[in-house]
């Protein structure tokens, strides 16, 4: 593993030189090869060369490749992909792949298949892991029921140390990852949870009660995954204790895969704010055509709302043609404004830093902000004006424009998401599209119009 | 901690009716309110509480809590309101907050802070501590060995499951979060490590290197931390272990510190993306502005360049008022579609799912997404043109510089994030007014260039 870090200075990831050595292979049909290299990569590796060979490419290396792969390879697939793998692996393979999975990664793998290919993965399960993950796909789509661990450690609250190692040593199948282990009372309610780090460094007659943490927190098995992840991120917890409506536990949300929802939302935080929607950088032309396509057509709308707004003004325009040239900046930088507005508040609601307790706080300030960068802007185009066209008049018309339109900016900026979270729509997938609307509309009307009252 | 989560049916955070109680008791000068309330929250509660009110009621808050804050929420404050709530503690209670912090938030605490404020801090730690402060702030910024947790549990390769328990369990101070025992040979070359459920779950006379994992990879000191961070969620590690030149075992990065440094990377990507650059909603007007101001400053420049290319048709426009109505239009699809696939390049460079491996097959993909999208609102566009102002012609021309402007979007929008990376500069940072330009003046020399050609 020290090798692949020191070619190329890297923390982690395959080098694209691993990834023409793999194809070279497929194409002269080396299977030892393949075997030799694939077989002891880790599986998020090879999850990623698979991503970024093509479907023609990936067809002949999961054909030429002896072994197959595992389970683990189809977990760490972007989902789009997941399809195309499955539907290439016969059913023999598919069971070998799954059967060793843990029960929330096969759910992750499988509630999004379609019916087919996820009765044929559930069908490769033992008959008790497929109970569990029939039962967890019963939950709400992104609850932490859905997404839980149901492997956990549980103890009686009575035990000590030494009972607690000793069942650890018994013949018991334990999880694959666990860092703590869960109290529970003789009804199975969660009251608290021991570190292993404790459990290790306590003598044997320790009563586990006496060691417990005192940050202990439940979660209840329909609240949002994301919120609990949100939750293990604010609290620093590593292990997120699930319960039912009788506060039993029922399964856990760990860290690695809190940390796995918290970057898809920023992801998709980040794609929605700039129009794309979910999906990856292996999806087709088509499927990507078709996402980008509304927020197009919802901005070709907002578009022609603003050239409305500039053609009641085209007397004014064929007065002075200057405008043309001019009203452009205005609007553009009072879309700037916006976006940087409208994006701060975008995050800080994510992450709760905006609330009912400060949002007039913020309101005020980003008014300030655009009132003092308006100002500073607008003293600079109105000297731009009046260099390039000579008229000082226009100056005056285009810096008074600005200020009004960056204002306008700071105060759409933070509204709009507010209200849009206020009545439940997601600020970061609607606020573009109002923002940009108000300050060109506002930016055109503001410049022409006061172009139309005080030039001609 | 159960009537927190069910008042507001939120999974963590503080509600605003708490933020309006707590200041009601400052105000009231209620200590002991404000010591049973806050004392009893977590740290992360009580410096999400102090951001959400301003300056003075901070200060007010700081005096009529009897109590005084720990070091741990100062280690959870945002980094801009640090100094000011430091600044507020006499050296005494600075010395009692931060002497029971672990050295890894030490260093996240004082890194920033000006040189009197590092320097009081620093002098209330204990040599030993202060030692290990100092030796981490050595490392460069942003490395490993800068944020890394130097305590941590290591144990001689030989040794067994019995003799580690033994020595756990021995008066050695522990980490207080820990999750693996690190195996190092005797020059304390790091070789492997346990997971402490396998310790926990192996009979006495184990030796701990038959229990391994066999994912054991190291990173070095220097490497950049949000690289480790990576790694650790690519591979789902819990535990990195950090080593010097020599291989030797100086510290490790642990999952949850982590999450924080992806959240903060991710959130820098969105910032400044929108060109905000760094910041948080706690900063006042005057520090807001002049961090958005630069953005400003460059769109106003591409505007203005823009423009320039509107100005080269005055005489075109003036012929024919209607382009000016319609040239928003043009430019504005283009800017979108070109920040789709800016967007979509940029995350993609982030997350390394963008390489030289795959670079043209994305490049074609955009490329074709702005085609097939562009032939659409072509055809949209086409036919407003002709019934808004009744000239087939200039709904030809429309069409065209539509179709034209998206295909160069798509470039645009992929190519330029790919170089700037490339030549070793911030895609997100510089993306999105190189793209913007590009389509505006793209958009408005195809739009007004074909209408003089056509139309006039």
């Amino acid at each position: 593993m020290a090798e692949a870090e020191n070619q190329e200075d890297e923390a982690f990831g395959i080098t694209d030189r691993l990834v023409s050595e793999v194809m070279e292979a497929v194409d002269r049909n080396d299977g030892a090869f393949l075997t030799e290299t694939l077989d002891t990569m880790h599986p998020a590796d090879v999850a990623h060369l698979l991503e970024q060979i093509d479907t023609r490419e990936r067809r002949a290396l999961l054909t030429a490749w002896p072994g197959g792969l595992e389970g683990e390879v189809l977990s760490e697939l972007d989902e789009e992909l997941r399809e195309e793998v499955i539907g290439q692996l016969n059913p023999g393979e598919l069971a070998d792949a799954v059967r060793d999975l843990e029960s929330d990664d096969v759910v992750d793998l499988v509630e999004y298949l379609d019916d087919t290919q996820q009765e044929a993965v559930l069908d490769a399960l033992d008959a008790s892991d497929r109970v569990v993950v029939e039962q967890a796909l019963s939950y709400p789509e992104e609850s932490a029921g859905r997404h839980m661990q149901s492997e956990l450690v549980r103890a009686p609250e009575h035990w000590t140390v030494g009972e607690a190692i000793d069942y650890m040593r018994s013949d018991v199948v334990l999880p694959d990852q666990f860092y703590h282990i869960i109290l529970v009372d003789p009804r199975l309610k969660a009251i608290g949870y021991v570190t292993l780090g404790r459990v290790l460094s306590h003598p044997r007659d320790t009563p586990l009660r006496d060691i417990t943490e005192d940050t202990f927190r439940t979660f209840h098995v329909e609240q949002d995954v994301e919120e609990v992840a949100q939750a293990i991120n604010h609290y620093h917890m590593i292990t997120a204790p699930v319960v039912d409506d009788d506060d039993r536990i029922v399964g856990v949300i760990t860290i690695d895969d809190a940390m796995m929802f918290l970057e898809e939302e920023a992801e998709e935080d980040i794609l929605r704010l700039a129009g794309v929607g979910e999906g990856s950088l292996s999806d087709r032309v088509i499927a990507t055509t078709k996402r980008r396509f509304p927020w197009l057509a919802v901005n070709l709308v907002t578009a022609i709302f603003a050239s409305l707004v500039i053609s009641l003004f085209e007397e004014t325009i064929a007065g002075l043609v200057a405008l043309a040239v001019l009203m452009p900046i205005v609007a553009s930088m009072g879309g700037n404004a916006g976006t940087q507005s409208l994006t701060v508040a975008v995050r800080a609601l994510a992450t709760r830093d905006l609330t009912t307790a400060n949002v007039w706080r913020v309101i005020k300030r980003e008014v300030l902000v655009g009132l003092i960068n308006g100002l500073i802007f607008a003293v600079v185009m109105g000297i731009v004006g009046v260099v390039w066209f000579g008229s000082p008049m226009l100056g005056v018309v285009i810096a008074v424009a600005m200020v009004i339109n960056m204002v306008v900016a700071g105060l759409a900026g933070t509204v709009i998401p507010v209200v849009l979270e206020k009545i439940g729509v997601d600020p970061a997938l609607a606020s573009g599209a109002f923002v940009t609307t108000v300050t060109d509309v506002v930016g055109f009307f503001a410049f022409l119009g006061l172009a139309a009252m005080w030039l001609l």
